[in-house]
């Protein structure tokens, strides 16, 4: 290049807000394809054009003005993008790695890999819409085969959902009733895992074929919610080793570029993969200050192919915890009371209007033990979320 | 406040670019008076009113528009200034610390409060335009007391001097002719001191008094301009405690808010004040990576009242070079070069068209060994200014 790098980012949520707050010092041009409603980085992102990731004209007029084009989000119009692709830009991720954003997909490729999966089976009640009798006979062979005690499967929207929405617990008696008012993506059934933990890899890759992968993170769901990454996560040495074979292994099956993750069940003492965000991710916001190179950073060196850099741990323990929306509380005037809280915080908020349940921004706490870095962090998240100071901090 | 904060800027070169980087995750919304050929914070800051520092009623204007008011530099008009603070406008700093940046102020003041200052004498040609004999009288004395081996003393305008320029060393026999033809700023005259080192210590203030002082920096001087900072500095624990404790007692004589930055002389085991800068600061830059809270999300933090973040260092050594203008090259197509030479180096552009000599951005170096540091350092800052591979890099 003979100018300065200019990378499009299709989508102008958090995860654009914070790639644009690592691309400023690297000297990089940022330039959004934003709805008029996204809130999140239109406020440091100062070259917006408007337009939707699903309108493929739009996306093929956008990829034209920049150097590289990578993602906010993955529902995007993979049409235009394997367009792109073959007209030789820069799309990064590529297409191969987006489709794996399909959850029936994934978890059909990774099963023909061999890399170790729950049971599953993908139901496409599309393909035969007037007769559901095969598709529900085979949902119920495997509810008879995987229910859990209570009779429940879990079912998953293989595309469309996030923080726990698109995912069902159902019963056998249950599936005909479903299936019948359900008219959405494919579906993923498979059974309700007794879980110890889950962890997430996430790992960088550039096109010269360069692998970063970042200690493995342990991430705490409510609700189908990541609510806390921990890190180091509580994991046996070769359960974390086994944990980044996967993530490499991904990497080079889907010729992967840029950052993605990989989120793991840990069940009886084994990891399977739950799915891929083949993005950068909630779980990975803490490496902006627990490690050496923040996923957002790596990203954008990964996309340019720029060398990667290192990803160790630079605390024995950090915590990220996230600020969920609170009824008639906003989080962007209550940072004087969670550092009055907890004056070490690393407060990121991402710019959105506050609503009960809506993820609106993160703290992180790095130090030595990670027991007081989650009180730490639960105390300064819950300060932001409501306005309302702990009693039981210690200040 | 039940609104988001809103920060004005005056100024939008790249300290104001830094401030926009930390003030993203605060989730503080920053507003700029720019003139239109300020290239540094244009590129994020996206809410800019084009005005200049100097038009008292475009600062006046401006100030309605913000929560509180700082400062990318110090040359304002300092008139419309006290007229806001009357107002009970915040401006922070306030005017008091900013009649600090004149040079001749500021060491008449310190030496009147008993804080170690060189020798000086201050000269204002402008006081009796058609009469000269008396102030060359006087600097002639001054030059016959304090000149060094080669019989020359150093000249400082009190302002609108920076990285050198501004400062002169004259012989005797030429003040006479220089003082014919210098039409500026107040004259400073100091001896050329014998230094062992010059170190700078940052301190940030709250208006409720909380006041944080970061480990002593080393500044690296090349022709009048920092070159390089290290951190720790080499000082003895007496002088590193004197130092802090300087900063602390400057911190409260000037009521100050905000980062301010002392810069000292350190000279036959003694400090000596060199002079302060009202503001976040070129020695600071290293705070980003080498301690818990930047010099940047803690000025911000310091003119909100919000409480003050810790200021460790996080690694045993840190080190910053500035990158500098070469001619024909553009540092923003270099960072692949640089991140090939040292991977782990952090990189800071600030969207400045090069020209030979201008600082154009820094790389930090955080790590175990000073001098491990330093190498890296300088050979990243080396691959980005020129784009040409040093061959004598660890790789």
């Amino acid at each position: 290049m003979t100018s300065p790098p200019v990378v499009g980012i299709v989508g102008g949520g958090q995860l654009a807000r914070m790639l644009a707050e690592a691309a400023s010092p690297l000297g990089i041009h940022l330039r959004v394809l934003a709805a008029e409603s996204d809130e999140g980085a239109a406020e440091i992102i100062c070259d917006v054009t408007i337009g939707s990731p699903d309108d493929s004209q739009a996306i093929l007029d956008f990829a034209q003005t920049v150097d590289v084009l990578t993602f906010d989000h993955e529902n995007v119009d993979l049409h235009a993008l394997r367009q792109l692709e073959q007209s030789g830009c820069a799309v990064r991720p590529g297409v191969k790695l987006l489709e794996f954003a399909d959850k029936a997909h994934q978890r059909q490729r990774f099963s023909e890999a061999g890399l170790p999966v729950p049971p599953f089976l993908v139901i496409d009640l599309a393909q035969s819409p007037t007769n559901q009798a095969l598709p529900l006979q085979q949902a119920l062979e495997f509810c008879a085969e995987h229910a859990d005690d209570q009779g429940k499967i879990v079912i998953k929207a293989s595309r469309g959902g996030y923080d726990g929405r698109g995912v069902w617990m159902l019963k056998a008696e249950e599936l005909e009733g479903f299936f019948a008012q359900y008219t959405g993506a494919p579906l993923l059934l498979e059974p309700k895992l007794e879980l110890q933990s889950e962890v997430a890899v996430l790992v960088a890759r550039n096109p010269s074929g360069q692998v970063a992968v970042w200690p493995v993170l342990e991430t705490v769901q409510v609700d189908g919610m990541c609510n806390e990454v921990l890190l180091p996560a509580a994991l046996s040495p070769e359960l974390i080793l086994q944990a980044e074979q996967i993530g490499r292994q991904i990497a080079e099956l889907l010729d992967a570029v840029g950052v993605f993750a990989v989120e793991l069940f840990v069940s009886a003492q084994d990891l399977l993969i739950n799915e891929i965000a083949p993005r950068v991710h909630n779980s990975g916001h803490i490496t902006i200050e627990a490690c050496a190179t923040s996923q957002f950073s790596q990203h954008l060196r990964a996309i340019l192919d720029w060398p990667l850099g290192p990803t160790h741990m630079l605390y024995p323990a950090a915590v990220m915890a996230n600020v969920v929306g609170v009824a008639n509380q906003d989080p962007r005037v209550h940072q004087g009371i969670a550092l009055h809280q907890e004056a070490g915080s690393h407060i990121h908020l991402y710019g959105k209007t506050p609503r009960p349940g809506r993820k609106i921004g993160h703290v992180s706490v790095v130090g030595q033990d990670l027991a007081q870095c989650r009180t730490s962090a639960a105390v300064a998240a819950a300060a932001l979320s409501s306005g309302i100071a702990s009693g039981a901090s210690p200040i």
